[in-house]
């Protein structure tokens, strides 16, 4: 019995909600359902509208959602970013017409929910964050996480480390994210990749930071990210650009081992994506988001996130919406997914 | 094992979605999760937080979205009511601290998700919402239902008369919405109380609609109301009032009979409710909207909406907010409700 | 043949627009078109829809745009209070249920467009707004003017009061306007009634201000209003109030002199009217201004405005809508307008 | 006597309405008023404040509003695009500086209003569209549709192909609009083009599609288009490259027949066009947008649209501002407009 | 020579910025410029456009930023509050019209800065506020705390406790402010008053909460402030009456002792007061706001402050404006301050 | 002493307030605080949260505010440019990371407040601007304002050439700003160009204008710049193209005379800069705006502006985020300005 049918059915029941999953049963996918089916604006809004579950077991790969945004050093809101992408996302298809991914014939992918993240006490969020991805990929699962600010990569690759080893790491932002402390601590959404340094969660050789830009603090601003071995792009050396090129490098950079993708809506311009925190002016194109993510096709990715969404400041819903293609993108160059 | 124990066990598992429902096998209800232990932000939003299902068997009450907008005459976005209402529930909590009411102490309720309406066709559209609502109050489940435009209260009726004969009607609204067509056509969301009346599904003599203003397109615009014998309280009535007395002769008014409350939130002035499609000045306040749903305590009521939250035209979200209360105290005020 | 009838035809024919003027060749008046016939979203919005004329020849009513806002002291915007007040016009009907009136039974009315004022020369805009009203009271029609911000009114009432003498004022606001200067100017929209006073436009005995309030630059805020005998009813004495007692008053201090209507929104709490330049807490309330307004009928209006409209500090447009339902209500109470 | 001549004659007259046509009378041709004579904000909001008459009678052209937006999958609003996109269009000059085209030195144009469409039902409103189009293109005329959803393309182009034969289509938009139906109709904003198809309104060899993008319901998403012979040119061939290569083989497969533009909005990237109602990411800009115009120029065009412009998802008002440029830019491409 | 005059000076100087301060040399107090004088938008905002300097030494009342909103449970986005409302607070003149308070005639305020928060940290950010307030009381200086949100209280009371003793509380909310942990922590901004209570920093027989309503999470919501001996007046308590009577016992419960005034937004209707993070319905009005803060007179305040604006839920700016009335109306009742 | 000590005592003391200073006592220049030292929203905000004073007096560089908005021809609002900018300043840093500017270990600047202009008069506000900049130039400081609305930079020009003789211009812009009157005034946003080559401010063969697009009122529209000698630079000639080699050229063109740079935020696509009054479709980028301002390096500056940022139209706040580091941009090519 095909999908479609199945989903038709689903119709003719009338009633919609992601956990009916009235395709899990006659096959082994759970797929978006159709909007020639289920009307967009239908359904309690998961991620694609996908079945909701509360545990990765079984998945190959998982959306998950942290939303966190008490580390945010300037305009907060990011908490809101899952609940947002998950809504914009009901515009998003199974198939991706561009590259020919097939994800949803591929693999066992769900929304599993958010992190119960500790709104006020942010070292204990990176507890539970990592705590929770533990079992995600101790379950063999690709986590992507929709965010929440960009502190939660720490302890995402906490857990993904202690089960992968050292990652390597194509990172898209604005910011190289590798100050050392602010305010007195070591933990907000400047630190992150700092403290992944110094935990050996980073296979520094293997690390590209694309898109960065906007003034600095101190007059040699990439410094730390050199004598780490860090590969920086910054946005000026993309400007009118494809990145394709790029990519080809650094596919050659990343080799074989595990890779981690971590995706700042800040590192597109803001014309793209106003909805975010700590903007910067003249960054990066979701054409070439598009190129940089399509370009990890073939990288042995073990995780990956979309963050700093933060809606209220884009009541057009625009942002969450790229972010929403941007999480579906990721997941069309997951290892194992076919091409139609 | 208390709830509340139950609760924290769910947080510390982290990872929180609706489906999850760790009270329901401990437990023979359903409770929204605390603020107290899963953050606000936190959660795939269904309503109040609560376990969603696609089946209202088992349940006593059930919330259900009817996201259909295409009857609107004026300002369209009533079709992603049910996913703000939703959204925005997340700030309400377990008790009624005014009333005392303990729904979650005494009745099953879950969110079953929403109707998958007919975005192109608008009698098709009603189709299914009655074959939905006929589902669900065969099942003896009292259905609260999240808006939408006042259309989807015609097919609602039809469903629920079905079952329970004529019904008592507490209907709060600026406008009587019994037009006899527009632009040609039977159905669309001015019509359907006249609909109603023509299908039987009123016991005429048990209806009240509260609220009621606005320029008419007649010069004698209640005729018909008055003709049914249909009680109209116009908002100039209640104007700096308190409506207590008035409830007490609605209870008069409904007696013992089944009751369906149909709340239109543009009854309310639009400082209140700002986001919906056809605003009129000069109506009622929230405060008075509580006292006409807690009024409605000890009726005989068999279903209930909230209808016309048009999310866009309230970027602030409170519109929906507001809706979420109301539809909170509806709950509260059901058959069984237990007092703390 | 009825008007339905006409209106019928006319959308028989599908293209509308406020030219069209169906029912002025078989009726002797102008009738909005009921969105029974016309759906609302539809037409080349003039205010309510009716017929656009470019001369107050032969008409008993006109309604007029004064698209000014540099006399503003705080947030621009009121030069585009005239085009957003006829697009939410378009949900006001052609009788008033509340009242009875029938005012297209009564009165040719028509929107005669907008006043070309100099955006860059206030002394300008003003010689040609008082120029553009000496013709239109020159042709024995009444004004009813979509404001711009409060300026306006000053050189209105010299063609007002040239025509009619000294007129009564019954002026909503939350300001006095009697300011004598700002940054070295005499005119701005602090200062017209001062302005009127100096010309001998009013007759300062036959003056009522109604919701003043807010903080003053000056220990002794009201002593100008006072010297010259107007009656100033403060906000603090309307709070929870019906303001029905001292429309009795008002009405026994106009008597049957010309009286002009001089509505600032602002006069209106900011809670109903967000959209306004120097908005002040603790307002009137829409259900006030209707008892103003309908309190007035029996006068002898020669003129009326509602100013200060500045619709994008309200995005919703729900400021906009309460002006035009202002403003209609204005007019339901002109000489000669019969009720049903 | 000099069009700028009596442009000031008309100031000096001071009150400003679309309809008092001051140029038609002394001149052949309608001309927009400039802002150096009449203030931007001033008059009844008519396209390029040109006079409104509700016949096409005499005219080389006209712009026709189409409020429909009940064929919307995602989000509504488009119902209001004619309404804004003439407000914005108070921003747009008579002569187009970039190509020298004087479109009102050339035909007679004006605004004829808005199809008087039927919200509740979406064949009935398309009966509408194309009755009111059939007399449109019978008097001669080359109509310029401001819309609404894409829905209504299919009705137009049954009133153009049947005085016109099969067209020739230009077709700017981020999707194909060829799918056959969703939630069982056959007629929404994603079916148009199969439509026109199905009833012979196209010359399929001669249709190009531009833009196109986003994920997919199907795997060969593109497989209907080509096998009817349509050019599809996805966006990713566009990315930051000039379009004057691709519109000179564009010319080339129009040849001589007739030719329609359609020109959704989503075509270009929600950057530039946030207010829409199915917006994708990566997708052309408005200089692409402009050299495709500009291209089509020496085309038989006998007519043309831009639809899905949504406002109230952009409340700057810039993407109706973008709509209303592009739609005198389509005006500039005419058949007989003169180059200065 | 007048401070009139001086300011006229000012403005012969043209260039306008707080740190003028142009009547301290020739006065002994600071005045707020005059919008006759200054244009309101003029001027690098501090509040009431006073002069700004970062010590309380030598002032009698100072106004005082906490730019924090890292313990909000809901919507964040108060951060930006002090900045906001020093942003509005242009509109606000010297003179209270009202109640004839003259406190720039009486006392000598300026605005000191904000609290150099720790965004990252909720107890450190207390100690810091804990420890600048320690200063600015130590000077003799009255606080006036542009919040941030609720949070902050507690910092605040245990600087201002430690100078006075325990005080009493007049605190205006929609919540109580006296749970004891979420999500494991003892500090946010639902238990600031339980954590001032644990440490005896008030004195409990001398508390009112007044306008505390919604959900709650336990059946007996008040338990633990009676148990204390607060007096707790619900919402409910206050709708549509009068809170003179109210007050008047309020001064009798407060006596002579130190009295802080504590007011949450919130504790308004959100149609008043949209721009704040846990929006409840039904709640007080500015009028009220005003008869609560006024009522205050006479009593022996030490500190006031105004918190949980949020302004980017509330684009209108209103919020802020109302909560720099507020402000301005807290400053008024101080002690010392004389009336005209 | 090192400055970040000295920042890290300040924030020791917590308190922070723009006019503190701390650098200034132990250092020769002013410094930015750092966001790692003072959290982003902690501030009285001025530009850059640098030092206020009122007089330009041992400045190198002075930002300026001209709070005018009132010869705008479309949408106002632009008097709040000045401090919407200011607040989002607080997310620029002290270094250039991509030039390696370091300004502020360079030159002595503060933020000087702003023009108190007359907001109802505009050749008085004019003058009020001109001997304002008389003073600032005399002083020797070069002056970056924040605008405001165009027409001012035909007073500041009065001020600069009466200094430094007629200086070379690159004007960067949507429009030309020739045009000899509007509305029958010589003085608006329009004309200010115009106007300084009337009194011989402008050296005209140093004249480049960039960004220029649109339609336009006349068929000529660069007849009067080429007349003048002016070198005009069309959008359409910087489409899809870096402006390093058109920058060369400049520099060429303007040798080692005096220049001014005006920046309109409009000469950027609304796409980057929704937030301005008469915005026109395809347009430059930020990365060609870099390209303009870092390519003036070198050139003898005395004087920068950035206009017409209008902040009511970009909620967001990234318009004046956009306009914030281009004057940041402006500084940094300063003459004086070290490289790191």
């Amino acid at each position: 019995m095909s999908c479609l049918l199945r989903t038709a059915r689903l119709s003719a029941r009338w009633l919609f909600a992601p956990t009916a999953a009235p395709c899990r049963r006659a096959s082994q996918f759970n797929v978006p359902p159709s909007a020639e089916f289920v009307a967009r604006p239908v359904g309690v809004c998961s991620m694609l509208r996908l079945p909701v579950q509360t545990s990765a077991e079984g998945l190959d790969a998982a959306f998950v959602g942290v939303p966190l945004d008490v580390g945010t050093s300037n305009r907060p809101g990011a908490r809101f970013g899952p609940k947002q992408i998950r809504a914009e996302s009901a515009l998003v298809r199974r198939y991706n017409a561009s590259t020919g991914a097939a994800p949803f014939d591929s693999l066992l992918v769900a929304d599993i929910g958010d992190v119960n993240v500790n709104l006020y006490n942010l070292p204990d969020s990176c507890r539970r964050i990592r705590e929770s991805y533990q079992k995600i990929v101790a379950s063999g699962c690709v986590p992507l996480t929709l965010g929440g600010e960009h502190t939660i990569t720490y302890p995402i690759l906490q857990a993904v480390a202690e089960k992968h080893g050292p990652v390597g790491l194509v990172h898209v932002d604005a910011h190289t994210d590798t100050s050392d402390m602010a305010l007195g601590e070591k933990i907000y959404h400047g630190t992150p990749f700092r403290r992944c340094v110094d935990e050996g969660l980073l296979d520094c050789s293997r690390v590209v930071q694309i898109g960065i830009r906007g003034s600095s603090y101190a007059p040699d601003p990439y410094k730390y990210c050199w004598d780490q071995g860090f590969r920086v792009v910054p946005a000026e050396d993309c400007w009118m650009k494809s990145l394709v090129p790029l990519m080809g490098e650094v596919r050659q950079q990343m080799g074989d081992g595990p890779v981690y993708i971590s995706f700042d809506i800040d590192g597109l311009d803001p014309a793209y994506a106003p909805g975010t925190g700590t903007p910067e002016i003249a960054g990066l194109t979701p054409m070439q988001a598009l190129e940089i993510i399509r370009g990890c096709k073939g990288l042995n990715i073990v995780g990956c996130d979309l963050v700093e969404v933060a809606p209220i400041y884009d009541v057009s819903g625009n942002t969450a919406l790229l972010g929403a293609n941007l999480l579906f993108e990721m997941l069309c160059v997951l290892p194992g997914v076919k091409t139609m």
